[in-house]
């Protein structure tokens, strides 16, 4: 309750960073080729940004990693090697998928000079990842489903095939150059975390099942249609609450017919 | 006379590119590891760039570079080889010249994002180029001397090395991104080519030394003074025909004297 009140009071925001690229995650999924490790790395820490993950990575931090990398074998030293994309992503408040791919669904797409201001203004408070796909696979829509945006890169319709390192690069570049610019804004809400949302939607779902309204043998697309409404809707720790307590509501209606 | 007549009446603009980014060059001086090269191919294609000048390369074109180029193998089979900056800056209207280095004696720097719709803008007519220097050695004063512009990438300052490929793919993301936003507007004037402006200033130096204004044993900072002001203010071809006016009647005062 101490929690709560404290959290509506805003003094969550006291503990504002002054480097917001610090709160920022690199999080490369399922990487085959040491060299892209290491350029990776290096991409990040020429624009001062120095939190990478490494979610089942396909290759080790080896030689070519750290020749690749230079003067950034800091980085790849301390990467966190996680186990699962939600291990990644916990704690964040706002995650974003790097991808050139068009879904029939999609989540909000911005390119990342229209994203940069608002992934900053939330690491000014808590952390927030940016999601890249493996060399050969890129991400699956299940691993699109738990980011909240995609990041599309402007590039040739004719070949839009970006190294994984560059594509690093340009993404820290523009975080980089936006932050020279930007206000100290803050934000004007308690965002929800990456646990929080991904709770909610397991909830939901599993309350959906129950009551008869998703068919587990025929789900359609009704649960990427909500992940996509949270994900663009961009929930608050409040928010999650409300939520929490209308599925729980369904439940029990579901129960009593 | 006809070709000059043409030129104020502006014939020069009816020739102009659909594609800005046909007219850019990616110069790279003395580049020493093939991957860099493949890595650069591929940063260009991706953005819709073409046009890659090698100017001394220090390894050849290998199956590393060819596996880093992945789909844009034609960028480097296409690549022009040349002996000197000189020759790859022919027919050029603008030069900018990437480089972290602060001068004591700094040409015009911009940004990538500042510089771009600039460089797009003297793209629609006639030729630009963009130069790096090599992974070792950077660019030399006079290498720098011969560019009009330096494009200085936004960075950490503590660990400002940016991998020579993941610079290209900064400046070839800012300029598709810019042209993606930009109007279709014309420069103004007719800029003068690189060889004009060369050759302009090797006579002004020749008749400064031969009137007795610059001593060859101590020339000081003069002819690099000389540059930056002609690289600040982008010559165009009139005013080259003026300066060199100019300076031969300078030259013909110093013999009456």
């Amino acid at each position: 309750m101490a929690e709560k009140n404290s959290e509506l009071m805003g003094s969550n925001f006291t503990l504002k960073p002054e480097k917001p690229l610090d709160n920022i995650r690199i999080v490369l999924l399922e990487t085959s080729h040491p060299g892209n490790l290491g350029a990776a790395a290096r991409a990040m820490k020429v624009m001062g940004l120095s939190r990478l993950y490494l979610v089942n990575p396909k290759c080790a931090i080896d030689d070519e990693a750290r020749a690749r990398a230079s003067g950034a074998v800091d980085v790849l030293d301390a990467a966190v090697i996680c186990a699962s994309l939600d291990e990644a992503l916990a704690d964040t408040v706002l995650s974003a998928a790097c991808t050139s791919r068009r879904r029939d669904l999609p989540h909000p797409a911005y390119t990342p000079r229209r994203a940069a201001p608002e992934l900053l203004s939330q690491a000014r408070s808590a952390p927030v990842a940016i999601v890249y796909g493996s060399e050969t696979f890129g991400l699956s829509n299940e691993q699109l489903g738990k980011c909240r945006w995609l990041l599309n890169i402007p590039s040739n319709p004719d070949y839009a095939s970006l190294n994984l390192g560059a594509a690093v690069q340009v993404v820290a570049y523009e975080l980089r150059c936006t932050l020279d610019d930007s206000p100290l804004d803050l934000p004007g809400f308690v965002p929800a975390s990456h646990e929080e949302v991904e709770g909610l939607v397991v909830a939901m779902e599993e309350t959906l099942v129950e009551i008869g309204f998703l068919d587990p043998r025929q789900p359609k697309r009704l649960m990427p249609r909500l992940r996509r409404f949270f994900a663009r809707a961009g929930l608050e720790k409040e928010e999650v609450a409300i939520w929490r307590g209308i599925v729980n509501a369904a439940k029990s209606g579901g129960r009593r017919d």
